[in-house]
C-alpha cells in the first residue's frame, strides 16, 4: 500500500507557494505557543501516561480523562483503531480522508465505499446508510466529511450508533475539523461515548489550531475502549514539545471563538465568489475547505495553472467517486482568497 | 498487552530525584539543539517524505537516502518491522528491551526467547543461537542488548544474518546504543544491508544525543525492504521539530566524539567502584549502563531505599531471566555517579 497524495505537500515544489492545498486554520497557531516551545525539556521521556496532557483536553472536552487518549496526530489513532479492531470491511461514506482507506488496506482488510451522491451536495443520506451497515464489520464517518465538507448532527449520530450498536460494530467517528463548524456543539458526538461503548470520536490540533508540524491527536471514547486501544499503542508517540503546547491551547477560548468566526465570514465570501465564476461549482461547504468542480477543465490543468500564479491547490480527483475535474481549497486569509479567486476568474475557459 | 514498565518514568515520584532509571547521555543534547528548535515552522505539515531528514542521515552513515527511513523513535520502527513481516514467532536473545515483546504480543505473536547465561556474563552465544534459529520466523538482536550491556562483533552479525538468509527469515538488530561503544565502527550492522536485504538496523536519538523527548528514530536496510517498511507506515510521525534537529545534529562531530570519551571513561570508574561494595555484582558493559546484581537484598528494596535518598534507578526483575535481586542504573555525570555510589554503599547490607 503506497502513501497516499495528501494535500500539503509543498515540499514537491520550488519557490514560495501560497497553499490552498492543506486545510490548515489561517490565522494561524494560538500565540502562546512559541513561549510554550522554549519550555520543553527534551532530556526526558515524556510522561508515557501523558497525565497532564490528558487533563488538559479532559477541561476542553468535559470528558473524564479515563475516556482520552492521545496520539501522533489523528492519523496515529485511525491505524490504531483499524488495527485494535481488526477491522478489514469497514463502511466508509465516501468520497472521504485517504487515510481511512490506506489504514484498512495495510491491515489486510478493503473498505467498502458509500458513495455520497453528488446530485444531494454530497449529504449524508442516513437511512441508506443505516440500512446497509450490515454489509461491514466497522463504520468510519468523517464529520465533517473530507474533502466535501458536510456534517451530520449529534442526532444523526446517535441514530447511526444505535444501528451499528445493534450489530457489535465499532465506529469512528473523525472530528478533526469540527471546531471550524458553526455551532460545533451540535454536531459533535463526544458526549455518545458515555451510552455507547462502539464509539471512538478521533481529534487533533492539526487543523483547528493550525499546528500540522506539531503531531498531537486524541481520541475519546468510553474507558474500556481506550484501555484496548492503549493495549495496542506504541509508547511516547506525542514528543514533549507536542505534549506541552497540548497543556495550553486549548484554554485559549478567544483564539477559538475568533477563529471559528473568521473561517464562518470567509466561507460566505467564498461560496458567493466562486460561484459566480464561469463553469465552475462550489459545493456548500460547513468548513474552511471548499470542493470544487470545474465543468470542463481538468483538474490538473487548473493546477498546473495556478502554480505558474504561485498557488497551490489539492487535485481532489485522487478520491473516491469524484472524477478528474474536483479540487480542493482551503479557507485562507482575506487577502489570499481574493487572490485564488482572481486567478480562478483568469484562467477559468 | 499492557504497556510495559520501562525506565525513565520519574513522573510516578513526587520531588527531584536523580534519574538512574533512564539510559541517556549525562552531557545532555548537543548545544545547537535549541537554536534550531526557534526555527521549527509548525503551520506546514513536515516533507511526508522527509528528504532534508534523510540526507543528513545518509550523511551521517553512509548510507543512500533509499536505505533510510525515519520513525518516532525506535519504538515506532520496531512496531512497524514486526507488522510489516509479520514477525509471530521471533527469536530474541534475553534479557532485553521489552518493547520487542510487546510489539510481537500486540501483533498477534509469542517470542521465543533464547537465554543469555548469567554465568558467561550474558554474552551472547552465537553458535547455539544459529543453530536454534529455525523454530523462529525472524530475530530481534539488540546490540548493544539492554539490559545487559553486551555487544555483538560484525564479524559476528555476519555470521547470524548468513544464517538468517539462509532460512528466509527477516533480522532486526537495534542499535540505539551503538554509539556509547568504544570503536563503535567494528560492531555496528550498518554496511551489511547492502548484502543482506533481509536486515533492518534500528537506530535513534533518544540514548545517545539525549534526547528521548524529541522522538527521533531511523532505520537502515536495503531499498527493497525499507519501501516495504514504508508502505505501511502512519504518514507524518517524525514532527518539525524533530525533522529540524534531525538536520543538524549529526553533523557535531565533537559532541560525539567527546560523549563517548567520558561515558567510557565513567564505565571504568563505575564497574571499579560498584564491585567494591559488600555483596553486589556490577556486570561488564560496553555501554551507558550497568546491570546489577544484589546478593541478597530484592531489587524493589533497594530501588525504594534510594528513592528515600533522592534516586531512582530501574528495578530489571521484569526482564525475562532475570531475578528480583537485578537492578540496572545508568552512567550519568561524575558527580551523580558518586552519589550513586555513596548511597549503594550506605544502604547495602
Amino acid at each position: 500500500m503506497r502513501p497516499y497524495e495528501h494535500g500539503g505537500n509543498v515540499y514537491d515544489y520550488e519557490g514560495e507557494l501560497i497553499d490552498f492545498s492543506s486545510n490548515i486554520n489561517p490565522l494561524g497557531m494560538p500565540k502562546c505557543v512559541f513561549d510554550i516551545v522554549k519550555k520543553a525539556d527534551l532530556t526526558r521521556y515524556p510522561d508515557i501516561k501523558y497525565r497532564n496532557l490528558k487533563e488538559s483536553i479532559a477541561q476542553y472536552t468535559g470528558i473524564s480523562r479515563e475516556s482520552i487518549i492521545v496520539g501522533n496526530g489523528a492519523s496515529e489513532l485511525i491505524h490504531l483503531f483499524v488495527r485494535t479492531f481488526k477491522v478489514k470491511r469497514p463502511i466508509i461514506p465516501s468520497p472521504s480522508f485517504l487515510e481511512y482507506e490506506r489504514a484498512t488496506c495495510v491491515n489486510g482488510g478493503e473498505p467498502i465505499c458509500f458513495r455520497l451522491e453528488e446530485e444531494e451536495g454530497f449529504k449524508l443520506n442516513l437511512g441508506d446508510l443505516i440500512s446497509r451497515l450490515q454489509y461491514g464489520d466497522s463504520l468510519i464517518v468523517g464529520n465533517p466529511n473530507n474533502p466535501t465538507g458536510q456534517v451530520i448532527s449529534a442526532d444523526e449520530a446517535t441514530d447511526l450508533l444505535k444501528a451499528a450498536d445493534a450489530l457489535n460494530m465499532p465506529v469512528m467517528i473523525d472530528e478533526a475539523f469540527i471546531e471550524f463548524v458553526k455551532e460545533c456543539k451540535n454536531y459533535e458526538s463526544l458526549s455518545l461515548v458515555e451510552k455507547y461503548d462502539n464509539l471512538f470520536v478521533v481529534r487533533a490540533t492539526t487543523k483547528f489550531f493550525g499546528m500540522p508540524g506539531l503531531r498531537l491527536g486524541y481520541g475519546i471514547g468510553n474507558p474500556n475502549l481506550i484501555e484496548r486501544l492503549d493495549s495496542n499503542k506504541e509508547p511516547w508517540t506525542v514528543n514533549a514539545f507536542a505534549d506541552l503546547v497540548g497543556r495550553e491551547i486549548f484554554k485559549d477560548s478567544s483564539y477559538i471563538e475568533e477563529s471559528r468566526m473568521y473561517i464562518n465570514n470567509e466561507i460566505d465570501y467564498m461560496l458567493s465568489a466562486l460561484n459566480k465564476i464561469d463553469n465552475l461549482v462550489a459545493f456548500d461547504t460547513k468548513v474552511n475547505f471548499l470542493l470544487l468542480k470545474s465543468k470542463y477543465a481538468k483538474a490538473s490543468l487548473i493546477k498546473e495553472r495556478l502554480v505558474e500564479r504561485g498557488i497551490l491547490i489539492r487535485d481532489a480527483s485522487n478520491f473516491k467517486y469524484l472524477d478528474d475535474r474536483f479540487f480542493r481549497v482551503a479557507v485562507k486569509r482575506r487577502e489570499e482568497n481574493e487572490r485564488l479567486i482572481e486567478a480562478l476568474k483568469g484562467i477559468m475557459p
